[in-house]
């Protein structure tokens, strides 16, 4: 690439919030059928707690309270799981969600209020209904669908889960049959989905495991045609290692964060973590002390142009993964000082629904319990310290546009600077239990420090230090103030 | 009902033309995928040949020619099946055929040539891929959708073909799952489907086994929103017997007319029956009489009000028949005179896709087969009789709307007399294989006799008798003219 990477400069400004639709919010207004699972009851594999789109839309006052502006959802097209990633149809939205026109409001009332929306994009596999697909499960071999897929043999065995599928399918489950990305129908069909949700007003998509379409070519022409209908869509891939092939500027604008996701768990968590798999088929987090993590950082903030960096989707957890609160043993001021840390850093934070008022749970399906709106639930101590958190990160660029430079890291203490046009913030934690005194080499960097998030014991600048007296488990974030 | 029974004005001067719509014409205008059989081989039980929509857009020409004014399309809503009766989704056109836009074009060509068009509507079954259906083969119990079917355990075995399904399904057959129609939201669904054609613009539904939802308020309702969407809306059940639980007027306009079909088989096609089903279960046909055909004739006319009767589909074959010319050993001047006597009758006339240009076949798959578009396929002699017979139940409205006496039935010779406002008019038929003279009574009834169809050797009255020698398989039609 010759000219300069380019990623929507909207993504700089966004605090998302990550939605499974079923498990948010469910309205009245939305007709349902009568087998649900009752709201407050713990998650299962197959059933159908009934949240939608409208509940969505009836809880923006909620979202945006919180300080949030975007929203990542979980598919939301028509599907027969409640996680909605086995795809029935591409160009309806589930009528359990409400529907098109559900969509259609939700989509209205967020963009007047200034929230985004991002869709899960799901273009590797479909599901056993998809019309394509059925139409190789009735018709065999004389579908003229036939090279929509990659059938070994007929009759095809999908519901015969005791053998092998004998066509290709995404981990060889049954349910999730691989389209043939090779057919050039298929890819215009793939295209065309995304050219037209963003036409219909979307501001971008989540690629759900978009490395399986091992085609730079496919990808390449794929944001071509969704930055042509809207030049600020955001294209972000699911994909949790290092994903410089597809972060050149002419496939995505970012990933997931994961690398982000599993360091700030397991450095924040250190002294909690539970012994548990975080997901995505990693192994057991092991505690990181500052030394390493702040490598870490400096790795993962190298990795990629700055363009790409700035756009990244920063997460402490998602509908893949334990959630963040359970990895960390329960450990709220975990899930503070991560938090922060979230709101400090280059690359848009994400916040996995209920996080925010202390949900927990394991893997799947735990992980994905339905949202409570009763209040008593709620730990409004750790709501508040979100909200604030938040509008730190929305009061200050130097967090969403400035640059970073590790100033501190030893043992439980670490501290950052990020400068933008004559604001530099630092930001500061003492992760250990105690009270402790952290010194920050601040070289020549002019101003004085002012405490703006978070209450110092003491603070004085010290030459080329700050002398910090930071409580146990605290974040502060410190203004040098010309 | 107290009130007079209404059925659409219209069908009594319609001439239908029934459409397979995969086997009709093909339009180069539609994408289609790669697997498709050639046009010109033997039709099978699962192969696709691509006609579309468009195609038939693009012969409205030739059936303007021919003389039609309506058509019946067997189903054209996305399904993984030729015949399409597995209905995949209610609310899109199949995107073989062409999608809804390729419909919106022909509807709206269609209409804009005074052609109306009436939809196949398949509501007491749905395919294995439906969506609903799916959700219970994917979720099983706790699907929401459960109580759409009648599942009687899980998992449910659609593809088990070994064992019987394990849920209600139309003649047990496993690709067929019937919906609980006692399930408010499926009578909610399956009403809104008939609306939202109607006010997609369709001039009327074909009703596909409505004796199997069999339950008069839910077919009451249907024509309830589909009338109060177009009072126009034409309802005609495939019902292809005695049908009067129907249609009294607050269910159905019409019923498909096999008792016709059947009887006119047998009386003109009695020299050279085939002995094969006619398919529709019935057991083969047996050779009538001018005697037992009047008499059926007479009891086939007084079965319902006469406004029903007028507005019946008088077809001599369908897409669930063998063909008219099969049935009838290939004796074409059978389906001569059974298409004049069709043209005469009261109801409207539905010509059998191909029949006219003397396609032949037996039960499906063979009589689905595809329309040559090559002339030199085509018998251009018995196309140009089907358009005279259309062109002279166009030209006069006692063949549309006139009483209707039986004058002679006697061994091959079958004459009626047909009146509407001072236009009197006589069907002859001599069905033997010899010219014969014909002696047809016609009392007091006033006017000498002119031939406007067919060539009488001699004609004269005689009294009270009209004496006519007609040639050897022959009908002809008389005016009285005053």
């Amino acid at each position: 690439m010759s000219q300069a990477i380019q990623t929507p400069e909207w993504v700089r400004d966004a605090v998302f919030y990550q939605i499974f639709p079923d498990r948010f919010a469910k309205s009245e207004r939305v007709v349902k059928p009568s087998n649900l699972e009752a709201w407050d009851e713990p998650p299962t594999v197959f059933g159908f707690k009934g949240g939608d789109l409208l509940g969505v839309e009836e809880r923006l006052d909620y979202l945006i309270d919180l300080g949030i502006n975007a929203i990542y959802f979980n598919p939301i097209f028509q599907s027969a799981s409640n996680h909605r990633y086995h795809t029935h149809d591409y160009f309806q939205v589930d009528p359990l969600l409400g529907g098109d026109d559900a969509f259609r409001t939700l989509l209205d009332a967020a963009h007047a209020r200034g929230v985004r929306v991002v869709l899960d994009g799901v273009f590797n596999h479909c599901s056993r209904g998809f019309f394509q697909f059925n139409h190789l499960l009735e018709c065999g071999a004389q579908s003229p669908y036939v090279s929509w897929f990659t059938p070994y043999h007929f009759p095809l065995n999908a519901y015969d889960e005791d053998h092998e599928p004998n066509y290709a399918a995404w981990w060889n489950l049954h349910a999730l049959p691989k389209f043939n990305t090779n057919n050039p129908q298929v890819r215009e069909f793939l295209w065309t989905i995304g050219e037209y949700w963003v036409r219909f007003g979307i501001d971008g998509w989540r690629l759900d495991v978009p490395y399986e379409i091992d085609d730079d070519a496919f990808w390449q022409e794929f944001r071509l045609r969704v930055k042509s209908a809207n030049p600020d869509t955001y294209i972000v891939g699911e994909i949790w290692r290092e994903s410089q092939r597809w972060l050149q500027g002419d496939q995505f604008d970012a990933v997931m964060n994961y690398i982000f996701t599993r360091a700030a768990t397991a450095f924040f968590g250190a002294q909690t973590l539970a012994a548990v798999t975080p997901g995505g088929g990693y192994p057991p987090l092991k505690p990181l002390n500052a030394e390493v993590f702040a490598a870490e950082m400096d790795r993962m903030l190298g990795l990629y142009d700055w363009a790409i960096t700035s756009a990244q989707l920063n997460l402490l957890g998602s509908h893949d993964t334990a959630r963040f609160l359970y990895m960390v043993g329960g450990d709220k001021s975990a899930l503070r000082l991560a938090t922060l840390f979230q709101m400090a850093m280059p690359g848009a934070p994400s916040i996995y629904y209920g996080d925010e008022i202390g949900l927990t749970g394991g893997h799947e399906p735990a992980s994905r319990g339905a949202m409570p709106w009763d209040e008593s639930a709620w730990d409004q101590g750790l709501r508040a310290d979100f909200q604030r958190a938040i509008a730190l990160r929305h009061a200050n660029p130097a967090l969403r546009r400035g640059t970073y430079r590790t100033l501190l890291a030893r043992g439980a203490h670490f501290a950052f600077l990020r400068e933008h046009e004559g604001q530099r913030l630092i930001v500061v934690f003492n992760t250990s239990k105690d009270q402790q005194t952290l010194t920050i080499p601040v070289g020549d960097t002019p101003g004085g420090p002012r405490a703006i998030f978070g209450e110092p014991v003491a603070l004085r600048r010290d030459d080329a230090n700050i002398v910090l007296a930071a409580p146990g488990r605290s974040g502060i974030v410190l203004a040098l103030d010309s």
